[in-house]
């Protein structure tokens, strides 16, 4: 359970109700997420984050949609965040992810934090031709 | 520098020189990357991270080779491994990644680490509908 | 559940008993948290820990008592203590924590989390002027 | 050395010398560091950490400005930031941070890492008491 | 519960058929634990870490058993993964640990990362007397 | 370079002085490591934290006195901390330890790294038979 109250539309302010509109309107959904609510206890901190997570992952850009919630979720579990893995698998099979894409996801991310500590514990150093040469 | 002495080929084992050589010719390269000469101080672990790091990262599947890359690289900018940073942006920038895919893919990462950090710091909880129902 | 069985008065072996009643006495409270009738079950490692703790969080010093768990929830934050962060939110709250606080807490954490980030993924270097000089 | 060329003012596009400017004027110098010529790369991701930056941790709020540098400094001391332990330790000297005061922020959190560990190496579970109750 | 559902063995294809039963063989039980029949929605996956711990934790060596248990324990601890830190009890007590040595165990785990964390926090140099030389 | 100055021998508070003290003869050498030098700013913390260690790595115990290493490096591997991979790998190659044992060692850290993260990843439950019975 959350450390503060999650707050509803009924008690929700002004500042924050706002912010469940937008989300409402960016998903197009009517479901407002735990994270929303729970943030909700300091509408300016809502406010950030939403603005944060809708111009980086919702807007478009150059990396498109899917590969955006593989980078969010090679993050996620990494860090183990059992909410973010949740919420982020679910968005990126809607987006298109199945078991097979999954599993390829978690097997990088395992790898890589195996290669990381082969490189960190033995404090191996990088390659001259790896430095990045700006003139 | 690293904590045991890199092999050179002059005094690589056979086993080890067998994986030099299968490096070089995956990647169409005559260099081996410090982390190889490395791993060779004890054959059977160069053997299998290479082995590893090939069928993940090199052979095709699912996930394209650049969307491979920039998942390794997350965990890698996650865990602040200075070594594989510069050796998986080298990697990606040869398959296209220029300065503002970049810069899109280190800001998901951070924005991913807050996200991290606002939910398990407040403990939100799953919402029930993220929860993975088989049946 | 813990991974040991969690010692009670009962069968507290003098040494543990010692430390349970000193807790009791520098808190002001007949209750003990799990976690020191866990450590119970090796009494050097309880009476270590205690001590630290005690020495550290306890004892009167530079950093006010309010400012010193915001440094402790800071890490268990990153960290995801689960445990941490419910007992020491407990322990900030009875000093004066409010909702609010709470929120500014956590969104530095996120941010810094974020910046860490930023800056390790690009691999920023130290301006001179921010290396310490000391002569 | 970063992983991308630093923008200098001669090069800075109009969006990324705004906020230089912005940030030339609410820390009252004409220094510009590293991680903000770095994030210049791509001047939206530097509008959006450094207004993210100044509204948590620059405008007055509940909490004050030394404390805000100690939780900041606390997150990255656990992460090993050896950039931003720099910059951030160089500001909290600023603010009166002398180096007892350091010292002590460095011990705890040194001990709440172990106490992170001690509690999720043995799995200690929240006491009922300790769970938050809102009704 | 998992992101993907579990393999039983009338689904199993015949390829992580084959490695259920060498899980059997070389563990001799019946009992194939949850993240084998998990990694097994992808079998390619599940072959290779099966085969990369039993080469590295099972086949002879160097080190021995419950000394590797130890160190694959102080990882898992260090990273909080709750299943790790279940399994890996389990099968170190199987080989000799008693409740003390896993108290030994945690409370070096705890020293370490607070040990970890004033180095860093303090960012103090290696001396030069610890750097490796080979000539 | 450490943040703040490291305390020699002729600037040594008496507190200090009687650590450095029992530090040349626990260890048998008149060499103090920069550590130690350092956490002499504050000379509580150096006595708390020397103690900690000297209790914990270097009394006799349950575990021998190479295995602690291998378990406190298996840590700091994890946390990538340069400076105690650097110190602990020379005492573990005073109590014996070779390269092809460091090997072996790096490459488990690297193992559950690995498997701690295809667990979290895919969110695997704890089977029953692996919870602790205690009655």
């Amino acid at each position: 359970m959350p450390m503060v109250k999650m707050v509803d539309d009924a008690s929700a302010s002004p500042a924050a109700k706002e912010v469940f509109d937008d989300i409402r309107g960016s998903r197009n959904t009517d479901y407002v997420n735990n994270i929303w609510r729970t943030l909700a206890v300091h509408p300016p901190m809502l406010k950030r984050f939403w603005n944060y997570m809708k111009e980086v992952m919702i807007e478009e850009s150059r990396l498109d949609s899917l590969t955006k919630e593989y980078i969010y979720l090679a993050v996620s579990m990494t860090n183990n965040c059992e909410y973010c893995i949740h919420t982020h698998i679910a968005a990126a099979r809607k987006k298109g992810m199945d078991d097979e894409m999954l599993a390829e996801l978690v097997e990088i991310v395992a790898l890589a934090n195996a290669g990381n500590r082969l490189t960190q514990g033995l404090q191996v150093e990088v390659d001259e031709r790896f430095k990045p040469r700006f003139d």
